[in-house]
């Protein structure tokens, strides 16, 4: 395989070189194609010419390259350093993904990648066969995908179809407003297309599109470490009644998660660690019982009562940590993410941002992913739902 | 004033203790009143009497209490330690706000509060009244409200019908939902009301409502330093194609913001500072500005271009700092936001974590909002204008 970072000029010339001496893989770095202006654009139909010709398979160009943690292999020109190893793959039409958001990513988080892909303008290797080759890789565990175009929409539909069988695919459409369709031909040259036709395919095909830009990693953390919820009957255990009653309301008006009632069992324990006055159900005001009981205690016992409840499918626990309350030791989170396995277990806060950012530093690398903003982990599991429901189709 | 800390049985003798000592205020901070049971409720009614009888103005009781940071003072039984002043003024029908959510803010915000008030069960000072104080106050630039029910809503809607010509009154309304409404009851004994119809009389009466919990923080930051929009006419300057075109769709799709085209002038000062090969417009990809003539340069430059547009009413500029691109001096967008008070200026990053830290305690304190998350200022102005639409009325 050669990399190579020449001008853009000189790339169909590279690509021939790069035959005669029998190599069949190209990354070409170079931006100034059919991006740029209609010089760009002859650029880019001769290097189409030397591809066809010679047969050599190439990514990009106009590429930041890609990377594999399982081989320790990069092509990209961006110096990254070690960039940990994980189940998460991506797929990026955009030069900034590998690079500075990769950089975030290893800076502010604590998951790891198996395969990240820039596509720049994708001559020849596109989104299908990178999502085709992902499908197959036993270290991806879930697809993430940025894209601004689909060069082969048929195949990619396609080919989406068979992967969300097996593994969750989550899509960033670049471009599906018109105010972004403009800003995308700015960028990557991509031509809109009709964004309610491509909606409703996609979620044929079982792709779960979404629209942030920071969900891409939000999702991808939660996933990283955690199972799909089985369904999208949530539990959260809070230290305020008004935290209660807003993620309640934004899990019906926004987020398509179910609030169930408990199972008796579950409703009774916690009434049996609660003083009398509080009236214990779902969400779970935990914080009776840790005023009566400790902070650590009501959590732990709380907690493990609604992983337990075959009502529930997944789990969010909004910690208070202050110097005032308390900052219990969080190794019971750890351990009760071991021992129910099956559902997904988030943690957010509400408290003292030191005791946030030791907790987040502590509980990630054990695999259990926290979120600083309240909102974030419900956002999270309403994306992983619907990733499980498309893949149960 | 008598600041009451006693089980919730002595309330109404004590309430006629303090009038007999000639004390005409009282803060009850006791719950186990109509939240809780029947008995509770006679309790409540027995407290109702006994302030009718005496004429005693009271705040709660289930009050977690008052804070005024340009008196010195607070009520409040968690030892917060002293609390920032500034211009945002909270009401707040949950012991929550004054409680852990300032702990929050105080140690992860650079911004201060005015006053702070815990409703509690509200049997005397109710939402309209304290709304009608921060009003006259002139230490409270910004009105943030959360309320699970309002207990005079025909006053409460004239009330903000006034303060909304000169304040932004924005409110969290627990309870919109079915499902909310019933997890409000266990809360605050809230009685649903009907919230298509108070949702249309809120909008009349300029009150701007908002979903996330996490908002009344982050708008509340905003406006602490930054000046209300004029207008929805957006600019923002980023890295990275990709998260041009992402934030545009949101724009158009979720935040009611216009993206407008620039004046020629700004469009064509663009163009001279960035290589050829790009073609400058709004949003503003100012990378290859940046990696022409230096990051500083590139975003000071574009920035000040966009701030003096007549088309622009906000800017938000997304930094991109990394070790391998480059951390500029950030003294320039202190500068900028000096030199063009008239209209807000945001950051948030594209980046390193720790650079986005130290960019964080470098810009707030001297008045430059910074958000961890690309959507969070886009959010935030989204809010904002429409409390400009609604002053404006």
């Amino acid at each position: 395989m050669a990399i190579v970072i020449l001008p853009a000029g000189m790339t169909p010339q590279a690509i021939r070189d790069c035959a005669a001496k029998g190599i069949k893989a190209v990354v070409l770095a170079a931006g100034g194609f059919a991006e740029v202006d209609e010089a760009g654009e002859t650029l880019q139909q001769a290097t189409s010419d030397a591809i066809r010709e010679t047969g050599v398979r190439v990514i990009g160009p106009n590429t930041s390259g890609h990377t594999s943690t399982p081989h320790k292999f990069t092509s990209s020109f961006f110096p990254l350093g070690k960039i940990p190893r994980g189940n998460i793959s991506y797929i990026a039409q955009t030069g900034n993904f590998a690079t500075h958001t990769m950089r975030y990513i290893k800076t502010a988080e604590n998951f790891g990648v198996a395969r990240v892909l820039g596509l720049g303008n994708k001559l020849d290797v596109e989104e299908s066969e990178v999502l085709e080759y992902y499908a197959r890789d036993p270290e991806t565990k879930a697809i993430f995908l940025y894209l601004e175009s689909l060069k082969t929409p048929r195949r990619f539909l396609e080919v989406a179809r068979q992967v969300t069988r097996s593994k969750p695919v989550v899509l960033l459409k670049g471009g599906a407003t018109q105010a972004g369709a403009r800003a995308a031909v700015a960028h990557t040259a991509a031509l809109a297309s009709d964004d309610r036709l491509l909606d409703g395919a996609l979620r044929q095909a079982g792709v779960v599109r979404i629209y942030d830009y920071s969900h891409l990693i939000l999702a991808a953390k939660a996933l990283a470490s955690m199972p799909l919820p089985k369904g999208n009957r949530v539990s959260f255990l809070a230290p305020s009644g008004a935290i209660l009653v807003c993620m309640t309301d934004l899990c019906q008006r926004r987020w398509g998660l179910d609030v169930p009632d408990l199972e008796d069992q579950t409703r009774q324990y916690l009434q049996n660690i609660s003083p009398a006055y509080i009236r214990m159900r779902n969400p779970v005001d935990i914080w009776p019982a840790a005023l009566v009981k400790g902070v650590e205690f009501g959590y732990r016992e709380g907690t493990e009562a609604v992983l337990k409840d075959t009502n529930i499918d997944a789990v969010v626990v909004i910690l208070m940590i202050t110097d005032e309350t308390g900052v219990p030791s969080l190794d019971f989170i750890v351990e009760l993410a071991r021992r129910y396995p099956e559902k997904p277990l988030y943690v957010t806060f509400s408290g003292q941002k030191k005791h946030m950012d030791a907790a987040k530093a502590f509980l990630e690398p054990k695999g259990v992913p926290t979120f600083p903003m309240i909102e974030e982990p419900f956002e999270v599991l309403s994306i992983l739902t619907r990733c499980r429901q498309a893949m149960a189709r």
